[in-house]
């Protein structure tokens, strides 16, 4: 019986202003359901804690016009972070997800918790010195690569972040910032900025494909992020795409599409090539920096490297027949493929899409979409803040805002 | 901005009492976040309707013990129908999903439209007949073995129903008993059937995996029926599990998981092993009938019978191989084994289970149950019933009961 507790109705105004776009009353009635007594309220009690503004008003169809109101996204900054297996990226950004300010740099997520965020904090505290009149922070939002139980923001058994395993981020974000924190898987993160901001903007069933080193995916579902039942939604790395049981995966099981398909694999197969003399432009690329890369393959392939395309080809061949079983399955309007390797040419998406039209049924791909990105490099601080957004203004964490603000209760990050 | 429109708490109110449980202003309260004075003015609606009728009281704390309500299950029943490749399956049933009287028969779908329905009319016509002192009939709800738009009821180029793209179910039986008609994909009907009122309840993340003549699945995404963005979600008979360009598919392609483990695959591989004098018992029952079922071989391995043992393992394995790829991919807490194979013996579930468990990332398989259907061969009705008492209570057509009611008009269905 306890589906939810309380009076949700100050969210959900909130929500279809914020995120709806509803300007004025007869909207946010129109999309809430609300009787015009309740939501007047509402909106009263949204513009008293400053997080709606006035904007304006609509054309009057006769009598005094309707007042317009807008979400005021200056009313607070985000701290965000995207951690990569191999970067950083931190961003401050204002509450509708837009960056102000933005520092990335190499990392190693297997240095393990304790250097890696403690770089971080570094590098947040550094954003925090830079904003000078940017407004108080009032969230931060981590997205990892790995697998997350989103309820208490801790790792659970991730294969590439050795010594991370149940490490309580969230409570040493805390204690230091003094604001809410949420954590999340890197990929489930993309694809809710990709939603809100990006190319999947109107689109309620989507599968956000990141291919970089490894191999993950991000869902929506009936328009809401779709994490699954223990927060490892997505992990399609791992999925068996062939029994040849000498391609070993990194997780120790056999024919996974990460280690046919993946970064890791790519540059492996690209280096391999240049050793075999079967390209000069890997080679070169091997004899300048002693070792080749996903990136050095697909320039290859874009410079006109015959090996270097075939491979790209094969690669997209692999992922393609895997994303096709997720079409027949979960049957998204849109496939985005994000991550390094979806950056670099059309080799990769072009051999995807022959096979998922080929591959998938009619019906499924009848309207179906596959596009890269539209967020590109900045996809994983953009989802960062849409997830920190969504999760402060949430049915549950909004009255924390709105009492903070009538208790004249400060953020304790202003003093940092 | 138009996510929804007017006033909800009628339909949410009896969704909580309906669905969840709830018994008292209290619990509806908690459960919906509305007022006092509105759960109390909604409350008497639904009792005024006939939707909803005491229930005793609860234990006083101390003043007016509180009362009790529960839904009116027998407030009118529901005309349903599961049509599967090869059998035709009706029942009365209440407005909770209980059957009240059932028919079924042997049919083939692929004999069209015309045929096929002309005779469920007459089933049907046969159950309303019968129904003598039973509440009049309020909606139908009918499962198809194909793709469905849901919200038109219009089958989307069903692959094994010749002549049934675009056939106007919905109109037609509307037309005929003059009550609201829904129509879905069969394994959609069976999955919210079994959600409800099986062996998936309080799961809110499943895939029901029907292993008939064909393989399809239904999948309920965090609490809710996921249809996909055509109506096509499900469909993993034609994910590709095998390179092998011999194994055709009557999708046209090749390879797909149905051409290996569907009950046609398993039907003819024993009918070759019949044939080619590897399994005596497989022998007998084509030498008895002239051909040789899936049934045939899943009883063949129960009595021992070492060769179809081996075709049942093999095919448990090829399964097991794609539910594992989307356990990775979807995360769900259950996987719910249905349809005419899995009922057969504890071979198929047995390797399946090997291969899940194997196969999936530790952590989506740390609380994965796998399961058999609980609802065996009536999950077909139970689950049309259940559509159709989800969408006669939906926010959208509630308003229409209520306004019947009170309006005194019937339902022509009476007068059949």
């Amino acid at each position: 019986v306890r589906a939810a507790s309380g009076d949700h109705s100050l969210a959900d105004v909130l929500h279809v202003i914020r995120v709806d776009g509803a300007r004025s009353r007869a909207e946010v009635m129109d999309a809430t359901g609300l009787t015009r007594a309740v939501a007047t309220q509402r909106i009263a009690e949204l513009a008293d804690s400053g997080l709606i503004v006035p904007d304006g008003t609509a054309p009057s169809t006769g009598g005094r016009p309707p007042r317009h109101v807008r979400f005021a996204a200056d009313a607070g900054t985000l701290l965000v972070a995207d951690l990569g297996a191999t970067s950083i990226d931190v961003a401050l950004t204002d509450l509708g997800g837009t960056v102000l300010a933005h520092l990335g740099e190499p990392a190693d997520v297997s240095d393990g918790p304790v250097k890696v965020l403690g770089r971080l904090e570094q590098l947040f505290t550094r954003l925090v010195a830079r904003r000078r009149s940017d407004p108080a922070v009032r969230a931060i939002g981590i997205g990892v690569p790995g697998p997350v139980e989103f309820g208490s923001g801790l790792p659970v058994s991730p294969p590439i972040m050795p010594g991370w395993d149940g490490y309580p981020i969230r409570d040493r974000f805390t204690a230091r910032f003094g604001v809410p924190v949420w954590v999340d898987n890197d990929v489930n993160v993309m694809a809710l900025g990709e939603w809100r901001h990006g190319i999947a903007r109107g689109h309620d069933n989507v599968v956000y494909v990141k291919v970089g080193t490894g191999i993950g995916a991000g869902l929506i579902s009936d328009g809401q992020l779709h994490r699954g039942s223990q927060g490892a939604a997505g992990d399609i790395g791992h999925i068996q795409v062939t029994p040849d049981a000498d391609v070993r995966c990194r997780c120790g099981n056999t024919g996974c599409l990460e280690a046919i398909a993946g970064g890791g694999a790519l540059g492996a197969a690209g280096e391999q090539a240049a050793r075999d003399g079967r390209s000069p432009v890997l080679a070169a690329a091997l004899h300048e920096r002693g070792r080749v890369t996903a990136q050095d393959v697909a320039a290859a392939a874009g410079r006109g490297d015959a090996t270097a395309f075939a491979l790209l080809q094969r690669a997209g061949k692999d992922l393609g027949n895997t994303i096709a079983g997720l079409v027949n399955f979960f049957n998204p309007s849109l496939i985005v493929l994000g991550g390094g390797v979806s950056h670099a040419g059309d080799v990769l998406i072009a051999s995807v899409r022959e096979v998922v039209y080929r591959r998938s049924l009619p019906l499924a791909t009848r309207d179906l979409l596959i596009r890269r990105t539209a967020l590109g490099d900045r996809g994983g601080v953009i989802g960062a803040a849409t997830m920190a957004a969504d999760e402060l203004f949430s049915r549950t964490a909004l009255p924390r805002w709105i009492g903070d603000r009538a208790t004249g209760a400060g953020v304790a990050v202003a003093h940092v």
